[in-house]
């Protein structure tokens, strides 16, 4: 292990989660370690970034034996360009996201504040993990799979990974007895049936809060991070920034010449 | 054609934007159009959703000859999200989303609010396409390449896409002679150089702009969008929202066992 690899820390629950906090213990057992993350939560951000308003940075002490410590207004993207490019002394050698209250599974990566950090560490060229627990309580228990984090963590500081890819680390809500260990998944196929809750406000105009249910289309597939997750497995799905769908190019080509 | 065809329409620069307005006078002669569009610019919102706040939806009278406008204050993906479910009489065959004042070729489309609503159509297994073209003036020319988003809609409408995929379609700045044609691509692989400029406030204390350089790592790679675009040619790239970088997984596998 690399006892001088500089470790960002960032999450998309705010820099005073209980999930953040979790991971700032483990990452500095590996590390020198600096916190960048969200002075708010920012769940469902995506891939944000703030591009017509300002950012706001401000130094902060909640957390001991780091290197350093910010919150900043922005987006979870916005903490880790700002923190690569202003607030580090120099590129991280890994940057740790989360960790998440609530699941990360499957089409979820793409509406995560969580794993958009991490999508864009990798990106960055960075290694980079997001982590999430299946459990959206604030008094959710990260100390069951305290292990496992770490054992990933530990892995990808001394072997690496593929430049451009991100880990998306799903932990069920489980006891440490109970996970079963660690399995390399794809992301599932899935969709979020959205129902809209409509409600009068005190003037009598409506306004909507988005409610939904999220529905697995491969239910029996057990390469899949969802599966993984309900077998007692904590899932890691190697995760990249590019979207093509490349078995649809060659299709695609012929109806455009 | 399907005169019967309903077509959603949306965007992220605001439901009065130019660029939006352009492709409903395109939707207009292929189906019926409904508008569900942001109240105000959502610029680099990625995929975010409104999940800590309500929304609110307003009917709207800006455009002729559509079935139903509305404004929301949500994000591009928020607009998809309640028209399906809440605003349009029955699920679209198409969804429609730009034209984007700006580019959101390669990397740009996990930023892009654009795209990000036409990723939610593919998630919701119907047929989208995102369109932009690279000027982000207000008074840029969408009718250069009319002819050529016309022929997409159209080949898209009577033949359809694979489940699960969208369109990313850019247009490079150019009169409509200069086109060279439309061309199937990838994501080409880039990163946003990002610098931060620094300001004071006129209390003396810092803030920030998120101010950044493109640069494209595969400059010479003829099969990218970034290469066709540069090249006088409309690129389109099959998008899906599946993120696993699935050449990874063979890697990764043996080391968690």
């Amino acid at each position: 292990m690399r006892t001088s690899a500089l470790i960002l820390v960032t999450n998309d629950d705010g820099i005073t989660a209980p999930g953040i906090a979790s991971l700032i213990t483990s990452a500095k057992q590996m590390g020198e370690v600096f916190i960048v993350a969200p002075d708010k939560p920012q769940s469902g951000m995506g891939h944000a970034i703030t591009i017509n308003a300002t950012l706001r940075i401000n130094k902060t002490s909640y957390y001991s034996g780091v290197s350093g410590e910010y919150s900043c207004s922005g987006t979870p993207v916005d903490c880790v360009k700002i923190a690569i490019n202003k607030l580090l002394p120099r590129r991280p050698d890994l940057i740790l996201s989360g960790i998440n209250h609530g699941s990360n599974l499957s089409i979820n990566v793409i509406y995560s504040g969580t794993m958009s950090a991490a999508v864009e560490g990798a990106v960055e060229g960075i290694p980079s993990l997001g982590f999430s627990l299946c459990d959206y309580a604030h008094e959710a228990d990260f100390s069951q799979s305290e292990k496992f984090v770490k054992q990933i963590i530990e892995d990808i500081l001394k072997k690496g990974l593929k430049k451009g890819v991100c880990l998306n680390v799903n932990i069920p809500k489980l006891k440490h007895d109970e996970l079963k260990g660690i399995k390399i998944c794809r992301q599932a196929g899935a969709v979020w049936e959205e129902e809209f809750d409509e409600r009068l406000d005190p003037y009598g105009r409506p306004y909507f809060w988005l409610t939904g249910k999220f529905v697995n289309f491969e239910p029996g597939a057990q390469d899949t991070d969802v599966w993984a997750n309900e077998n007692g497995y904590i899932s890691v799905v190697p995760t990249h920034a590019d979207m093509t769908a490349h078995e649809t190019i060659a299709e695609l080509t012929p109806r455009y010449q």
